[in-house]
């Protein structure tokens, strides 16, 4: 058995300040007695251990105590997406058998079979509540859906022995200060929000939760010191060094790192951080490994820029089919992180098949045991026999300085199948011409986009990475 | 399975200094590099996963490099003791059944049956090797005498379980630094030493050896920032005060704290220590529990002086009979850090039964969970029976400005059974009728020793540990 995190937390350092929201604070005691009151909540409208739920909401000190609630009570709590609309929220609470919904808003939920019940309306009168304070490592803590290369979305299994092994083997590449305090402004329903809520309880330091994502914000608490850590993508992490260069701020000492997801960082960015003191280590993770598998090490995230990095220290991965350096081939992980599998629908999929966890990704090895991960294999565009790897057209582009931000996907061909086309958001004004040449420079014909697109805006997801498979809509 | 600890390290960080020694330092790769070779030398004589070997060495490096071989072998380690008698190595030889002594010095092996060899001799030639990646968690790793109530030394099992879990455990007390460097001058035949080996191969921090104690070198490489963690008891932490208040020395602002084993420090040399810049935390550990079992956190060094502080995170500590604050009992330890059990002659004492491990010692815990030692039952005198507890008697004479050291033992009495007898080493001139005195102020009349002995140096365990059961045979 292992303690029930919060729990232990509080027995542990009842009076360090465990959970930060604007000018808010709670110790992780005054955490655990928010806490019981939906322990409550939750126990009035029946739910016990093993109950399978399902939580909505903002990144909001209610749904934090909500999601520590669920613990308590051990159920299985599938985290929607509040971006998501009412027919893929209800697909989500039939797939996975849902008994009760708990959310900050029943309306997208007004024609779903589950009970549905508020969590910020008011809350049931405390009273004395039983929960657990040990579990086991191999049960499911929370359940979240993330789209596979098929469409239809699967609900991963996360157990509170994939959390906590995440946590500790980020803890040994990361380090831990006793002050420590990790901004967060990523959704706490995706695996970069929620691992974050879990190292903090387990560590012993702050969750700094924002609302959304603010570069103002974000760059004032890191120049002040009042955060020492942050998870960003490439898009975040540019808005956040071009405030912080047009007011002349630099990060704070205490100002650790930024951990960098969702695909490479161009080196020009990782410069740009440098001169306003932000560290980024580039990681690679997913929902289905609890998040980091792979992160640069602090002494590293220079010299091998362009890779996420090593496998963290209880987690293996190998190339598919490969040992050579530099050979591609599918990404497969194994390690205490990795799902023991999916839930509903996708419950039949076998995903440790040969003891190891398929990715879909496509990356190497160079010959020091780094990895690069070249590109999700959803995304892969096969034109003319040839594999093309958006990811490196959208760096080809990205690299010109009047572009801001590129997306590359592949449309149908009649003559290759597939070709690359891609879009750009623009920081300057320039000519089409321009950005071809550069491509020309840089890229093989067959990799050359047929058609550059200037757009306002690329599609994101919540956690603001690039949705490829969203660009392929757009050509229709 | 879990991966071997200083293999899988040279994967993620192998630049980084992993042990220095006087001027001398190693990367982990450079670690490895010397570990193969006494690879080569263990299986040379036969030794394969299972084998169980004893190996007899002071802190060097290539005792350290024997040690990690021993592990990338899979063999079953008993670490000897150097203080210990022919006839004493002789009787663990034989108790634990081993096959293979490996030795600085053969000297005192001259009897054994076992096959004795030097690994400082010569080394053989290197050969291409194949050894242990990966182990499993209940595997034996190190076995550790230790002494028992009933006299004869009991072999303990340390698997690589215990000791992932407890360097584990101390992290998420202590903090991680990727600068971190630990003094390391208590033997690595005792689990204070060997813990620190463990741990920081797991951290990729340093281990900075020392051949023995030695207060002027300690106080230098505090205060030169060198080092910013290191491990002590009460009389080594006095001396290197006592060295850096001489010189006016303050420790570096790298230096972290120093980890307090073998009972509670006197609150007068906490503030002696903090005035030269050192945190002092009080920790409870023994050889059964592969070191800490509780531990003072940062910000409870001072308020909660003579405390061992908390269980760490995944441990649990009953006081046997009562679960009522300020209640004197049994220590009862449960959690992955608790040995499995013995070898030889007591392998079937169950180490836990009713699944906690009974330690013998006496404690209790104040209201806020903060748990007190009060003493080693083995030490325990029952005088007219009321009991007695050696340590409250030093600690009143200690709190006399003239005495540097204390030790109390029981010595037999017709009238009352036995009767507490106190033996002090003076820091000045001091008559005995004051130091009665001391004792008649603050303790009951059943209490007070019989007889106090001014000697020149108190016993004391190759850890400085005070060994009041040799204490007992000074009076025959």
């Amino acid at each position: 058995m292992r303690p029930n995190w919060l729990h232990r937390r509080v027995r542990q350092t009842p009076q360090r300040i465990g959970l930060r929201f604007g000018e808010e604070q709670w110790t992780f005691e005054q955490m655990e007695q928010n806490v019981l009151r939906y322990v409550t909540l939750l126990q009035t409208y029946g739910v016990r251990e093993g109950t399978r739920i399902a939580l909505y909401g903002q990144a909001t000190p209610s749904f934090v105590f909500l999601i520590h609630a669920s613990f308590y009570v051990g159920a299985e709590a599938v985290l929607l997406n509040c971006r998501l609309t009412a027919e893929e929220l209800a697909f989500q609470i039939d797939d996975a058998d849902v008994s009760l919904v708990v959310t900050e808003d029943v309306t997208p939920f007004e024609s779903v079979s589950a009970r549905v019940v508020s969590f910020t309306d008011r809350l049931p009168a405390e009273r004395s509540v039983s929960y657990r304070t040990e579990w086991e490592a191999h049960e499911p803590a929370t359940i979240m859906y993330t789209s596979g290369t098929t469409g239809r979305p699967k609900g991963v299994i996360q157990t509170y022995g994939n959390h906590e092994a995440n946590a500790l083997a980020s803890l040994l590449n990361l380090g831990l200060a006793p002050s420590d305090s990790w901004l967060v402004t990523v959704p706490l329903f995706h695996i970069s929000g929620l691992s974050i809520l879990v190292r903090t309880v387990l560590y012993g330091t702050t969750l700094h939760l924002t609302p959304r994502f603010d570069e103002e914000e974000s760059a004032r608490l890191i120049t002040l010191g009042r955060v020492t850590m942050m998870s960003v993508v490439t898009v975040t992490l540019e808005r956040l060094v071009r405030v912080m260069e047009r007011n002349r701020w630099v990060a704070h000492e205490r100002f650790r790192l930024v951990l960098a997801g969702g695909g490479p960082i161009p080196p020009s960015l990782l410069d740009r951080a440098e001169r306003v003191g932000i560290v980024a280590l580039q990681t690679y993770g997913m929902t289905e490994t609890s998040s980091q598998t792979a992160t640069l090490a602090i002494e590293e995230s220079k010299r091998k820029v362009g890779s996420a990095g090593k496998p963290l220290f209880w987690n293996d991965v190998m190339i598919d089919g490969t040992d050579e350096p530099y050979t591609y081939g599918e990404i497969c992980i194994r390690g205490p992180h990795v799902t023991p599998g999916y839930v509903g629908h996708a419950s039949t999929i076998d995903a440790q098949r040969d003891g190891w966890f398929h990715t879909g990704d496509i990356g190497y090895f160079d010959e020091e045991g780094f990895l690069y991960v070249v590109d999700r294999r959803n995304d892969l565009i096969i034109s003319g026999g040839e594999n093309i790897y958006p990811a490196e057209i959208e760096h080809v582009l990205m690299r010109h300085e009047a572009v801001r931000e590129a997306g590359v996907c592949g449309v149908p061909s009649e003559e290759w199948g597939e070709v690359p086309v891609a879009y750009v958001v623009l920081e300057e004004d320039v000519s089409l011409d321009i950005l071809k040449r550069q491509c020309e420079r840089h890229l093989a014909p067959y990799k050359r986009p047929k058609q550059i697109v200037v757009v306002d805006e690329l599609p994101r997801n919540a956690s603001n990475k690039l949705l490829r498979r969203e660009l392929k809509t757009w050509g229709n």
